[in-house]
């Protein structure tokens, strides 16, 4: 099922600024047992976002009655939320009055092998930059061509993800997910001032990480500290946290830090379904 | 009139790629008496822009047929192209089958006073800047909110552009159209490498200086360059060339390459226009 701004339809008017100029935002959120997970923290992020972007927010009633109505049937799903400076102007010029459009539909979630959390994923450093742009970096935008074409880089079914540098020899995140390392047990992971999107995940993380008093530093690094970690991994919204066991040519073993904010997130997660 | 794919609709998919990453690339054509103007580069460059992002082009046949179809009966308009790539994928992943989306639409010429290729615009800097990103630099892509955020800066209608830096401080375009300046009869323009959008006026006026042996100097360059030069003009295939008389608090007079380029220009699409 689609929503735009509320009615059942799946298709969007040509002149909407989202499909003009990327003009907008989106979220990606876990349907469990018809409940969104972490949906505050996803609100929150939108809210921010609009803001940043200065698109004007509309109600929250409007947009979780709109989740609530196409999410509350589904045992396990994805809910995509995509929220655009709505219709005209004349060129890049928004219109005065501005009317935000927003679109939700809900998606199977993906079949991923039961084994990633476990065992790990394999991936691959992308040749795709992504490129450096202070002004709306961390934001979850609709400009999303450098992911796109990271993604495409690839085809091999063994491979799950991608680890993007910026053009100054950075390493940022993944194609899909933010990256963090682990080495003297701390937590390590770029501060993405210049690039990348600050997931909710990673935010949860962060709180997870202070709350069991465990060191995260937020930092620039290159390959060679990636590399030389102890434990690697990425986490979403959608994926939770997966283990990586392979970049490119070399080994990983899944960690017990790793493993530690699994079993955090599992039961963060548990008592938030329960008091929901 | 829009036609999408070649049927008369004003909608897309919600699931079209363009609206979900903008995933895809768009022209801007001045329609005069039933024709596209320049549109043999506009057709250039957008094949240029589909091999760089490994869009499938589709006929030219079909979309010149749409073009026709939008225009022949326009006396002066603008005729907008956008293509994507498609519907579907999972994330950011691509479809394994691409049906590039066309969508091709027609609107009225705007109505810009008659005095601003003659006396000049006013202009001002953006504080928002360019990021720097080479891999997609140059390509006209759907991935606009830099030029959105730059554009929603200024709301005096006394002021027709805006001039954007790139994040190390070198000057590169408008918010809308590329920027040249003058200095010792020879032409001063950004290479692009790192940001802004190639426009076919720009290859246009690259032509006409080269055919009438005047230098273009592409390089990169300050503010204070700009504003020590004897002439400043912006230029796109919907305005042509405008002189700019002021940036900021800066006063700059209509300069005698400027007009001359002006002279050659309309001599260009005359002679275009009655071979067509």
């Amino acid at each position: 099922m689609i929503l735009v701004n509320g009615e059942v339809v799946d298709q969007i008017p040509v002149n909407d600024r989202g499909f003009q100029y990327g003009d907008g935002l989106f979220e990606t959120i876990e349907i469990f047992e018809g409940r969104p997970v972490f949906l505050e923290h996803h609100l929150q992020r939108l809210r921010t976002g609009c803001s940043s972007l200065k698109i004007p927010f509309f109600s929250d009633k409007q947009l979780t009655d709109d989740i609530h109505r196409v999410s509350h049937q589904a045992k396990h799903a994805v809910l995509k939320i995509i929220v655009t400076r709505g219709i005209g102007g004349r060129g890049y010029r928004q219109p005065k009055v501005l009317q935000a459009t927003r679109v939700v539909s809900l998606h199977p979630f993906p079949d991923y092998p039961f084994n990633f959390p476990n065992q790990g994923i394999n991936t691959r450093f992308c040749t795709t930059r992504l490129g450096l742009n202070p002004s709306i970096a961390g934001i979850k935008h609709l400009n999303r061509l450098e992911q796109v074409m990271a993604r495409s880089e690839w085809d091999d079914l063994e491979i799950q993800e991608g680890i993007m540098l910026d053009i100054t020899d950075n390493v940022i995140e993944g194609t899909m997910a933010n990256l963090m390392y682990v080495k003297n047990d701390t937590v390590y992971t770029d501060k993405l001032q210049f690039a990348g999107v600050k997931g909710v995940m990673r935010e949860v993380l962060k709180n997870l990480i202070a709350d069991h008093h465990l060191t995260l530093v937020e930092h620039s690094y290159r390959k060679e500290a990636l590399l030389a970690a102890e434990e690697v991994f990425v986490c979403n919204s959608i994926i939770g946290i997966w283990p990586i066991k392979k970049i490119d040519d070399v080994n990983f073993s899944v960690g017990k830090i790793t493993s530690q904010l699994q079993k955090w997130l599992t039961q963060l997660k548990e008592k938030a379904h329960l008091n929901d």
